[in-house]
């Protein structure tokens, strides 16, 4: 970007929760915090329509212009993700069903099948509503679609319009059923289909559905969510010029998010650093250290992926990208709510800035006293008055007008692809109990952090596996041949393995064994993988081991084999411009890959203190502390002038230097 | 009372279970034993009515002239917790829905949901034709209607009659969908009302539901048990002046006791000390260390409630009470059904007349060789043989004989305020995992145990409140301005927090923040609550500590603080009139703010040996040793004569002196 | 037998999944490996009838020319176990429903309920095509009905064609209502009927149903396999000669196998060493050191059952058996699937040859690149190069050649009865969470094999408990008159207990208590039964305990007690011709009740070493070192000339020597 944008401060408002004679206080309030970006509209449906047709805008106007009035930006949101119950009751089927066949019900949000044509109808109408009336109000500044699409495992339903929906885009696919049949393998236990029509969703089978059925139906399911976003991008775009957004959700897959984001302009994510260690982690150890300052690289990795879901659409080498909803207290939706540490609210707000967010808007700006979210702390507390969160603010958005703080990250010369279709794979088909995609990549995505690296990480295209010098793609599904040339013709240092490339896009083994079109960059064959329970692990040299994931592999001879396990079986295989890994690396075996990869690659890095991460944006490095002990931080420094911080990093504290 | 009544045996029978050329056998032998109350006639509607309408009371009939020969008092209980499979053939709606959707099907027991009209037509029938033919039978001493309401989950049903009810239970406390949409803060999500048809019952959305929303099908759900069992408790006092009870269940809170017992005479509860600590206690010391005999607290903690429900129709300051069933021997039910240890039968019996209990009645006479308790031991063993249990009968209604025992217990300076409400509030929103009301408020019966005190357990209530020297009142939902001002011009201690007070009556923060009311007794505000994972406690001075819940409070000067934990947040607040407690106490913590309460209160006590309790009545001191070694007790006992009893308990043993 | 047949390699093939230009080479690898035996046909319903009388066999016969031509045996299966979809659609409710009401749908396999009468003419009519059209093939050398019976657990469905079929089989059992209502207790908790009519399936009640209705549905389940594999055998029978068998499961009792077997000819099973072990076994030290090879004992349990279900219909004393299944390498359908460890694969086939198999045949020929079980490995890679299982095959088929192995093994002086009535009754009445009846017999079956005794399982009938010296018969339900006649008129002695002959057939308590008719054997009486947890089993002498499990017994003066509790009670109860063990014993106290009872019997035995077992079959003494040792058997072997293998026995591998 010639021009990057100033990084700067939101918040997430629902001004129909409080009185209109408040309104004008609580501008006055966000400005003083040095807020510039206020996102409100979402879940207002029913405030908005009270009866079918009879549409209530007032209220949202006069909104408009308080905040218009303090200079404050507007981001609306449609409200999609809560119709009201009259549309629920006039259309009972619009809602979803879930595995079991239970229809989810009205009651708390997001309870519609996004393949029912018809309240798809009515949210082009609500939609059509909001973007006639506020697409060019001049304190609009940035447009989101709906709210968290996926939240509460929403994504995959089980309607009856998704069957419909289903057998129709089998359809078009594949256009016969022989076709269909072929692709699957349904001769296996007599599955084969003579029509469309007979084709049922893969829940409630007897055990196991094909999994090239459930990969369709993931493949499909991600599609309509595309489609459905896309048709409010569509209408909005007839009216308004202002950009769009949608606000992903962290550890959360059952989408496509590169996908989605083709119809966006900002990508933008609901960052909560304490819910998701929480409930997403099961490392005792980790959870324990960061209890209330959250995982150390979880956060960076969605900031990284959803950076280059923000290339999506606009092609910029670094993406427009926005934390939407940022944690500024303990929430109350994970399994234990603790309270955040102190300086662990500033050092999330840092984590985002460094990794080029234009914006980290916080949810929200006041905590309700009423229904769900009742006990998900806020800028201010239920009474009004300040809570830690606004004080933050406060001392963050001076410090990004002092350093004139722009969003501003380059391309960088490490790559790790992310890639959902694997994620996908890899859940119908774990083969060990304990198999997951994601926390595989995140095994890797750690340890560069471990060396400092600040990685990208990227859909499997071939615009952005181009110009890097190393591409860390580990478990990809699918390794097409477009693919595997494009990785042959750059110049990057591969390193992939387990099992990347070793199914074709129909869920079947690839061709010839694995890694399939791999094989043109390295010779070498998969002829067997087992899983292992976590008691027994694959021992290797020294502490490092395969946890959980073995692959027996044969190599032409010019590959070296290396990383020989007691059983006699080599663990690393590599050649000039590649190099394979043959099971799940525990974490020092990811570390000594990832220190051979970089190597290999001619890029030279040094391992961290355990609490330590570094990022650079627009100039400036950043260091992190997430432990629990001050760690002196003067090699890393050097003599560079501080722009804030100190060079003993106390816990949970943040430094930044120019370079 | 005046006249307090003589403490005695009774027993649970079958005779329709056995050939009535048995039953006069089994009257002398229930005689022979000290036996004088029998319970029969629940669960024999498909014997009484084989075919609708078709009654055939002759059995009934007969066996009532053989207990009534023998001296032997009848209590009869209504069958209505086994209505007849042609009855649920002819309304098959009137069986319960699970929170799944799943019907509850005839073929065990309590095969019906609360809510259902005709079903209660059906209850009214049956009853008024036991009541009026067996209402004034000279044999008849008391009655009980239907059995143990709400077991298998029962109180709580999702079916078409509740969605009715609860619909038509709405309009009339909120009289407008308005009134019901603030209340509940429905403009969240969207989830605002037109009309109380459009409200659904809170199962099966698509994430939680309003807890406002759940609160209200709580209280709805309770109120259906207290006017079925009013339907026949009006039904029964038109025929009979017999006294009404119920027998109620160990750790089970669906439906408000207190409210229940209003239109009972006597509360009676069915006591299984073993069954209870495997299938309730997750404490694995504490189950190995008590596994023949029982959680040493949790019997006496329901002795003292059950004590308090009595109180509520006949306004006794102790209250009419009774063990209507009670193990004597492994039961069927529990995860593990261990065999209880030598004694402990013996024990159990002590501990509830030592409580105020009238009688200790056993289940059952003989143990059925047949259906689904048929390895539910008896004091008869399945071939009417003597079971160890007729031989703790035949001792203790010796000793009850000779001491000339008598309920009666004083109304205890100490009282532990529990609140069905605020249980199922924290059900409805733990906040952390492993939150539950009922266990905070056995941390601190616990403790209390621990110090020798025999407290009150009551409702919140002026009259259960009055007269008090300390007042404990933990995790208390809603703390109306009434009872903050019946507390404040008591002259009672009290120790409260935490969450005492947090909430309004409809479910929303209190305003200006917790503890609400409370403020009229302590200037203190909770501006932030964490919950925290059981692996990461709290630590406060010496080896206190807070486990899972901690409190962030602001305090006025008034307010003494202490109790600091390592990173600097004061965990106890005290003024001259209360204490309030930040954070749910781990044991050593419970114990040392009970004894300070106790001092502040002026009471005197000593900490006891772990496995010694205390226990008066009537006069007596009984001593319980409920630990696998043998205790002097010659400090307790002092030169004092023992009724019975030895100076140095055995395991699992009693000794009662005079004070 | 007087001509035992020889030994010999099978291997399962689906021609239908591979180009028809591969099936000559298939057939010639098959040949070279040593291979015989070819099964095929099973699955292959929607390629065989790809629309409603449109038969193709086309295929299926040039598969038979193409076996034929190659001189390999086919074993045809018929394809009932994967109706094709235009069939589910004709008739949906085929489906079998689960316990919770849910239609188990079409997408895999086994989507069939056994109870759909209109479903089983479909099966006659496709399986009368089978046997017209293939019945006298010379290369034809036996049958196979289905496919894995239940597997999935799809013996037991809730469906309205079992709940028709149940009041049927209800009638036709007890022929009037009260007989039944005596026969089950109803009124117990008024479960009276007035007519079959009125009995519903036991799922989805309130609480437990009662375990007589359980006990009779879980029959009549079994009964519904029977007739339903019948109706096949019986037109199988009608025009073809050759012997019919049915591929049986491990670990799997939801029918009753003997009653099955008694129509066929050949019991054959799927025996998945690895696999079982992950997913059947809670014994985490056991786990890891067999993790490769599998649980030393169960693969041994199931080959001496089969054995015995084999002999249901021949009569031989030997019984013809099989693996029709034989695991090659990693499955994919354990929680884990490992790879074997070098040498188990062998280790299995000498396992099953050793213990008196005809054929031990690989699952499958080549593994496929499709569907549901594309990560099971076979003996082939999915591009067609040999895996690890194909060399073995050539090693195994020519060693068998080599030694002119025969199937015949002897009348074992000691059996261990196995009942599936037993296993269902305490399925359905465990009393405690972690009694299971196959776990207790696996406890004594793990003794007998670590004292080298080959053990045969076998019915409770009187013909195969005639001529033991030792019978076991631990856990046995209901131990009838005639049984018990039968065992006091034999020679053997008889080790039972715990809980045997406990209940009569309707699931009442034994009259005058347990062990009811066993007490013709010996007057002891069990007054009380406990269950335990885990973590608190019953100290005896020495090491021995009693895990979970304890009985309180009064004996009779002639009866010797011993094995005295630390809490006073005896646990081992013993006369001229029986042993009673009073509790569920751990491994060395069921070591020691072994060896008393061995001695007893006047059988000598030494204790193996750990990893070691032993098996004898036709003169023939095997050698098993399941371990991660070397072992040195020269002790077992003495001077005696090795068939094969070595004296000191290497991790995973087998010595034979001739006796």
């Amino acid at each position: 970007m010639v021009n990057p944008p100033k990084q700067t401060i939101g918040v997430c408002y629902y001004p129909e929760h409080w009185p209109e004679s408040r309104w004008d206080e609580d501008a006055r309030l966000m400005v003083a915090a040095g807020i510039t970006h206020v996102r409100i509209g979402e879940f207002a449906w029913s405030k908005l329509e009270p009866n079918p047709g009879e549409y209530r805008f007032d209220w949202l106007d006069a909104s408009f212009e308080v905040l218009h009035r303090h200079g404050l930006k507007v981001v609306l949101g449609t409200p999609t993700a809560t119709p009201p119950k009259w549309l629920v009751d006039q259309m009972p089927d619009m809602l979803a069903v879930d595995e079991n066949g239970h229809v989810r019900g009205f009651g708390s949000r997001r309870h519609y099948c996004f393949s029912h044509e018809d309240y798809r109808k009515e949210c082009a109408r609500i939609t059509t509503q909001f973007a006639k009336r506020y697409g060019n109000h001049p304190a609009l500044i940035a447009w989101q679609t709906d709210n968290e699409y996926g939240c509460h495992d929403t994504v995959i339903s089980f309607s009856e319009a998704a069957l419909k929906g289903f057998r129709n885009w089998l359809a078009q696919k594949y256009q016969s059923p022989d076709a269909m049949n072929r692709a699957w393998g349904n001769v296996f236990w007599s599955m084969e289909y003579r029509s469309f029509d007979e084709v049922e969703l893969p829940n409630l089978t007897v055990t196991e559905a094909n999994p090239s059925h459930l990969m369709d139906f993931r493949r499909y399911s991600s599609d309509q969510v595309k489609s459905f976003n896309k048709l409010q991008t569509d209408i909005i775009r007839k009216y308004s010029s202002a950009p769009i957004g949608h606000n992903f959700m962290g550890s959360y897959t059952d989408f496509d998010h590169y996908a989605v984001s083709e119809d966006l302009d900002i990508a933008t994510w609901d960052s909560y650093p304490i819910g998701f260690l929480d409930r997403d982690s099961s490392d005792d150890e980790n959870k324990a250290r960061y209890l209330g300052v959250g995982d150390p690289d979880l956060q960076a990795f969605h900031h990284d992926l959803y950076r280059a879901c923000g290339q999506q659409r606009n092609g910029a080498a670094d993406g427009r990208w926005w934390v939407m909803e940022q944690q500024p207290g303990p929430v109350n939706w994970a399994p234990y709510n603790p309270a955040p540490y102190p300086g662990a609210v500033e050092l999330w707000a840092w984590e985002a800035f460094s990794a080029g967010a234009e914006l980290v808007s916080y949810f929200r700006w006041r905590q309700p006293s009423f229904a769900q979210e009742q006990m998900h702390e806020a800028l201010l507390l239920p009474n009004g008055e300040f809570n830690e969160g606004y004080h933050v603010c406060e001392k963050v958005s001076k410090l990004l007008e002092s350093m004139e703080a722009k969003a501003q990250v380059e391309r960088a010369d490490v790559a790790l692809v992310f890639d959902y279709e694997s994620q996908w794979a890899w859940e119908i088909q774990p083969q060990g109990r304990d198999f997951s995609y994601i926390e595989l990549i995140m095994r890797y995505y750690r340890a560069l952090r471990r060396y400092g690296i600040n990685a990208d990480v990227i859909p499997a295209t071939k615009e952005a596996i181009a110009n890097r010098k190393l591409l860390v793609m580990p478990g990809m599904f699918n390794v097409s041949h477009e693919l595997a040339e494009a990785l042959a013709s750059s110049k990057a240092t591969i390193l992939a393995g387990p099992r990347s490339g070793s199914k074709d896009e129909n869920f079947q083994i690839v061709q010839d064994l694995p890694p399939g079109a791999l094989r043109e960059l390295m010779d070498i064959k998969i002829t067997r993988v087992e899983s292992r329970p976590p008691t027994s692990p694959v021992p290797l040299e020294d502490d490092f081991a395969f946890e959980g994931w073995r692959e027996f592999v044969t190599a032409g001879e010019e590959v070296s084999a290396s990383m020989r396990s007691e059983d006699g079986h080599d663990g690393v295989f590599e050649n000039d411009r590649m190099i394979y890994l043959a099971g799940r690396p525990n974490a020092p075996l990811a570390d000594h890959i990832i220190k051979t990869a970089l190597e290999k690659a001619g890029i030279v890095a040094e391992r961290l203190h355990r609490d330590i991460r570094l990022r650079d944006n627009n100039g400036i490095r950043y260091i992190f502390n997430y432990g629990p002990e001050t760690v002196d931080c003067s090699e890393i420094i050097g003599g560079s002038e501080l722009e804030f911080g100190e060079v003993k990093l106390v816990p949970r504290s943040v430094t930044a230097f120019r370079l």
